[in-house]
């Protein structure tokens, strides 16, 4: 089985795997095997899976839709070791299996990358990193993204330096390039995607504001450089943004990357919480931008007196009246 | 009027004025004196006071609930100045005006007391302070107390060493001292205050989750390093509490402090928000602990049979029926 492995096409952040390296595998039937990571992280991460997947406070509902299934850790020959030496890998559900032309994007949560009581030389580096990029700004920074046009096939990924000089301009416009079918360089962003991907029911947004009502009461954990990967599949989302439909299903919205992850010692992670608020309000924004569009539209559709109608209706809401004016 | 002028009785936190210093006055009949701080912070404090003031975009319910009302700047003369010559001071109401046994907390809020564009010398410093105190790790820290007893008036006031040493325990701690009428050094915190205090309509809780709502939205400024006051009137507190009311009316919950705000850009305070969230979450538990506790008493003076009805119900929703069990 081990020779069905490769590296996944649709990775966007983290060291990917070679002939000569390590890096996170998946098996094309819904498992994915990320290598421990050096020193005591992998460690770490390996040990937060396990007490997670027990914990008995933490809400099935939430384990199960925002986090990936945790599957042990296994060891598989290493590339470049002598006799290829078994290396140790978690292994975890393959976030994007299922999804034909998967569009991906991570996004690393929180202002602080750091637990407030890491040693100083650590603390340095992750702050100096924090303030280069938005995350001091933003209270989040997009570490990948990966999209890919329904029409034709291409994709569109940008590299980690191009990331990592943006601003929040920047991260306004490739949270909107996340959703667009067509990515001109000037302002030719459609958002044509946005209502089937970020809005509706099972959309980003939904998802995210049920994620943040967990992280308002939970105390478990702090989830330090965790990042959340959205996912979804631009042949569902353009035949659902075609239909008008706002629901294409399968759009993907996880925690990853704990290797970071504190113990909460009964107080809520408001670093991750602030960042996930922050975030939120950015997609809230785009929704909110394409929604009022298509009522423009509708609007304009109108026929005159309705128009005229609801122009009076609205003058009178303006000025502090509630009374209905009869209809002219 | 200005021979009216003297240091408020119930300072808590930052410099105290004498003969020979600045320090806040209040003339005794709703104003507060508030002198200019040095170099840049005090222009920028009032400056943010005055654009504040006139900002369309701030809802005046937030205004007007939950920021001292400004008016305008005024020159004192300053003490230990050759003649005294004149030093601006900002004018406030005395938010504290009013209460007769005044108890106020001060509570700086934010993991982050730095704006992101800060000199490094700055962040060092700052950065310094945020991890020895509670900031980082419980996203705010608690600057300053007074509490005073309404049956003997006795004031409890820890010292700023004190404050600056406290664990997060310590700071549950001080939370729950706030509302207790008895001091005790050991668990003798009865939190007899906590309902009418914290709970209810006009409490704590309730300011604190409507300025949460605002914060999640508001990208119109960054409140670094500022502080949420509250206040209430011991007498008041102890009479409603007395009689079982959760409403003695005028518990204070105000933002001071801000000489360190930043532009928001477009992007909501997600430090702010963070640690906003953090002291709902410590103070949401105290009530829910006295409410619970409240209902158990309610449980045990109950008769025998309705308890059994009671458990039995219990139980059946425990087993995830919703039926209604016959009363037997």
């Amino acid at each position: 089985m081990a020779s069905d492995l490769r590296p996944p096409e649709h990775q966007v952040a983290g060291h990917r795997a070679s002939a000569d390296k390590l890096g996170p595998l998946v098996d094309g039937e819904g498992l994915f095997y990320k290598p421990l990571q050096a020193g005591e992280r992998g460690e770490h991460e390996a040990a937060f899976y396990a007490a997670f997947t027990a914990h008995p406070a933490v809400p099935p509902r939430v384990r199960g839709a925002f986090f990936p299934r945790f599957h042990g850790t296994r060891l598989l020959p290493a590339p470049a070791s002598p006799g290829g030496a078994p290396y140790p890998h978690i292994v975890l559900d393959d976030l994007l299996a299922g999804l034909q032309s998967p569009c991906v994007a991570d996004v690393k949560i929180g202002a602080c990358t750091w637990p407030p009581r890491s040693p100083d030389p650590y603390v340095a580096k992750c702050l100096a990193k924090d303030r280069e990029t938005t995350s001091a700004l933003l209270g989040f920074r997009v570490s990948g993204v990966r999209v890919v046009d329904a029409r034709d096939g291409d994709v569109w990924r940008p590299d980690r330096s191009e990331l990592k000089g943006m601003d929040a301009a920047g991260v306004h416009r490739v949270l909107r390039r996340y959703v667009s079918t067509c990515g001109g360089s000037g302002d030719g962003l459609d958002c044509a995607l946005a209502a089937a991907v970020y809005g509706g029911e099972g959309g980003v947004l939904a998802q995210l504001r049920e994620l943040k009502a967990w992280f308002e009461v939970q105390t478990l954990y702090h989830f330090y450089s965790a990042s959340i990967l959205f996912g979804y599949d631009a042949n569902a989302a353009a035949a659902a943004a075609a239909s008008s439909s706002s629901a294409p299903g399968g759009v993907r919205v996880k925690l990853v990357d704990f290797a970071h992850v504190d113990d909460g010692e009964g107080v809520i992670d408001h670093n991750f919480l602030g960042g996930l608020c922050s975030l939120i309000k950015f997609i809230g924004d785009i929704v909110a931008e394409v929604t009022e569009k298509a009522s423009n539209i509708v609007y304009l559709q109108m026929s005159h007196i309705k128009r005229h109608q609801m122009e009076r209706k609205s003058q009178v809401f303006e000025r502090g009246n509630f009374t209905e004016l009869p209809v002219t």
